[in-house]
């Protein structure tokens, strides 16, 4: 199998002979930022189709085509795990995106709690840091960031089948490992920076399939306790397993 | 227990009715940025004493004057883990260097491998870093950053007590799982973006102290797998226990 460096998501269907068009953006990061020309391979995903290996069939400076060769590799979907936190400041937020796509989210969920600020979010924004972070990570999913939501109404629409591990500080020191009944689709729910408001707590803990989990003695920031969570969940449930 | 906001570190010794003696960036953070008045109340530890409740006595804007009035919780150090990492990019390496002290590593090494451009570091900066972590984690204890050294010259020097856990993305897929026999001190090497090189790959593999471990069938930034390698290790054998 040809080894080749770069790996660019392309939203267009795949399979053998099928020509793919490129975007203004894909063309400036093709030939200004990488210097590929025409001839050059590289790896293809569209989330949906596994991986192909495209070969540069045409180059300009607003766009450009490639042509689908072979599959590198079978699609391959995550588990059907959703990462619920809730973004405040920027660079954060961003990082849990990005995190959360590595460590093989389904599906990202930006929520607003009592004591989250953010109004809302640029969600094409974070689904573009999603895209990047799937051309890096050798996968070929790319979890959808929903729209903003309140954590309240996502619960009162909550499909019980869904069980919830959520992280709470106020736990720290107890327990890090998931116990009950497994099986089936889970979330996890970081809080915000500043914890859960009593409300918040007392309605999760009064919920039948949402489970409190410790995550160490230490107080950790968003983003850390979201890849520390995913860990704990994808080694004990997971595809790391 | 009084409910303070606000955890500071200062490295002088601590004890009832000790006076700590505030500089120049300390004074600024609390009186300029934090507005807080004489009399008022916060948190202080130096790594070693545990924490202590402590009231301004003196505020000027050069400096000021604390007194500790009573232990809030005793020293609690991290389990004897150090985090070996190769720094590349500023903004990643700063997050890893925040991230290490969260989860509990108690020294951290950065590392220079074969795929390593990086030439130096800035060890003060790092080390701030760590500080500020360790006040915003709850934490009584700071990790040492070591100064930068090669992999190479470290292992040539290295204690066979202390065993590695060493994250390979050769290995995706495979086991995350720690095996073998797990007391005593450990170390978590995280290797480049890039990877390791063959020989740093063949020598790691040969000695008997080192265990590869594999996290999850997703190449990880090296941040993310900082975090999962350390909550892996932390779960297994540390104080999450």
């Amino acid at each position: 199998m040809d080894d080749v460096k770069i790996r660019l998501y392309v939203d267009q269907p795949m399979g053998a002979g099928q020509s793919l068009t490129l975007d203004k953006g894909q063309a400036h990061y093709l030939f200004g930022v990488m210097r590929q020309g025409l001839g050059a391979r590289l790896a293809v995903f569209n989330g949906r189709d596994g991986e192909w290996l495209a070969e540069l069939r045409a180059a300009g400076k607003r766009g450009g085509e490639l042509v689908c060769l072979e599959q590198r590799t079978a699609q391959r979907d995550p588990p059907d795990l959703w990462l619920l936190f809730a973004p405040i400041k920027k660079a954060r937020t961003d990082f849990i995106v990005e995190k959360a796509a590595e460590m093989g989210a389904a599906r990202i969920l930006p929520v607003q709690t009592d004591f989250t600020n953010a109004e809302r979010i640029r969600q094409d924004r974070l689904q573009a840091h999603a895209v990047e972070a799937a051309e890096q990570c050798g996968g070929t999913y790319v979890p959808e960031v929903a729209g903003l939501c309140r954590l309240s109404r996502l619960l009162d629409g909550w499909d019980a089948a869904r069980q919830i591990m959520f992280c709470d500080e106020a736990l720290a020191g107890g327990s890090s490992a998931l116990a009950g009944s497994l099986a089936g689709p889970w979330a996890i729910l970081i809080g915000p920076e500043g914890g859960f408001s009593q409300a918040e707590r007392a309605r999760l803990r009064g919920l039948p399939f949402a489970h409190a989990v410790s995550l160490g003695p230490r107080i950790l920031r968003a983003d850390t306790a979201a890849v520390a969570a995913m860990t704990v969940w994808q080694q004990a449930l997971g595809d790391w397993q």
